[in-house]
């Protein structure tokens, strides 16, 4: 099985998506909030390009959720915050999201046979997914204004370690760059805490107060859930 | 300082090198070759994009070197193995050389200030004398086909862990893609010479009979010498 690893989003597109089971990586935030919400019992997330069409999709026991420059939309209910989206909020409702990055990758990633959703919060359930699916898989850095973000990367190197114990190194054609993140994964995965507070990214939600995001999303496995897109949504994956 | 790390050269162009050094890493085997015949004594080493150019430029005292398709171009003196390129051979000689990626790697590279080869071979002197020309510095990983190679990305994260020893963690501005690449390299750097064997340009060149080329490559601070453009050709840089 071959899998292959793209470091920002503007690369998608030039690989060959058809076939595979993609899994778009956008650890700060829109991944984490996804699964997050996932988890928390709502019904599914759908993500929306923009403003205009999340509030045109909204309906009885919908909340409008994303952000723009990592602020929540004025008359939005939820931002880009997963703290946001705890089962006390988001339990049996329906999402419509609309981030900077996240929801392009979603879209360009829907040239795949399955697009699932990672984070570091699902990652050892989500590769475990993919791999039952038995079809190559392309792992999407989602990045950050088409320039690679290292939570991303290091996410990947998480599934990418994890389809290693599962499947055995030998049973997998690992590209050069996932062989990068996989070494890069093994030496920050002790203190990654502080990998995520020197990235851009980690930085930049320091600035802005998002501080606790960064320490909630740099959380491995707190949870099962997989989330799949299915008929213009992202649903559970139940296993 | 800022240190940025550009992934393959199809990706050099969106960024803006004026002002800046920039450091060409092709590893495999081009950066190796070029460093290994200044280091053997050869006077200069003139880059060019094809077959034709060289041998226009050819005269009394040169040599021809370079590859296509990793092999030695027919009617050439070497080939693109650092091992044809030692002093025995090299010395006092001016070696003209066209090979698929490193060479236009140093062209797209000619728009900074200053252009340094960097490779396993020379790594240290190499980010050393970066940092003396107190510019900021660019390190273009050459890559292969325009997609990222390993030898490249862990070269990268050598010489940032050695800038980073220079000058100290604090005083550097390292983006994201850098600093997965020093994680990568602090990881690999106990076993070089496995990484090497595992990445797609390392198993290619094995395949093809230049096992000893890989070797040789993976080797660090074998050499002092750091090949600098000035006028149209690659000299050692006299510190």
């Amino acid at each position: 099985m071959k899998i292959e690893t793209i470091a920002s989003l503007n690369e998608v597109g030039v690989q060959d998506l058809a076939g595979k089971t993609v899994i778009v990586i956008d650890v700060l935030r829109a991944s984490s909030c996804i699964v997050t919400a996932l988890a928390g019992g709502c019904r599914e997330v759908v993500p929306v390009e923009t403003v205009g069409q999340a509030k045109q999709a909204f309906e009885e026991g919908s909340l409008l959720g994303g952000e723009r420059s990592c602020r929540k939309i004025p008359g939005f209910d939820l931002g880009n915050s997963p703290l946001e989206y705890l089962k006390e909020t988001v339990k049996d409702k329906r999402i419509i999201m609309t981030t900077t990055n996240g929801t392009k990758a979603v879209q360009k990633a829907l040239k795949a046979e399955n697009v699932l959703i990672g984070s570091m919060l699902n990652g050892t359930a989500c590769i475990r997914a993919a791999l039952q699916l038995k079809k190559d898989i392309v792992l999407i850095c989602a990045g950050t204004q088409h320039v690679f973000s290292l939570e991303d990367g290091l996410c990947a190197g998480f599934l990418l370690d994890e389809a290693d114990k599962i499947e055995g190194a030998r049973q997998m054609e690992i590209d050069d760059l996932g062989l990068a993140l996989l070494y890069g994964y093994k030496q920050a995965k002790s203190d990654l805490t502080q990998a995520f507070h020197r990235c851009a990214n980690g930085r930049r939600l320091h600035k802005l107060g998002f501080r606790q995001d960064v320490f909630f999303c740099c959380q491995q496995n707190l949870y099962l859930t997989v989330p799949i897109w299915r008929e213009g949504r992202l649903i559970e994956l139940l296993s």
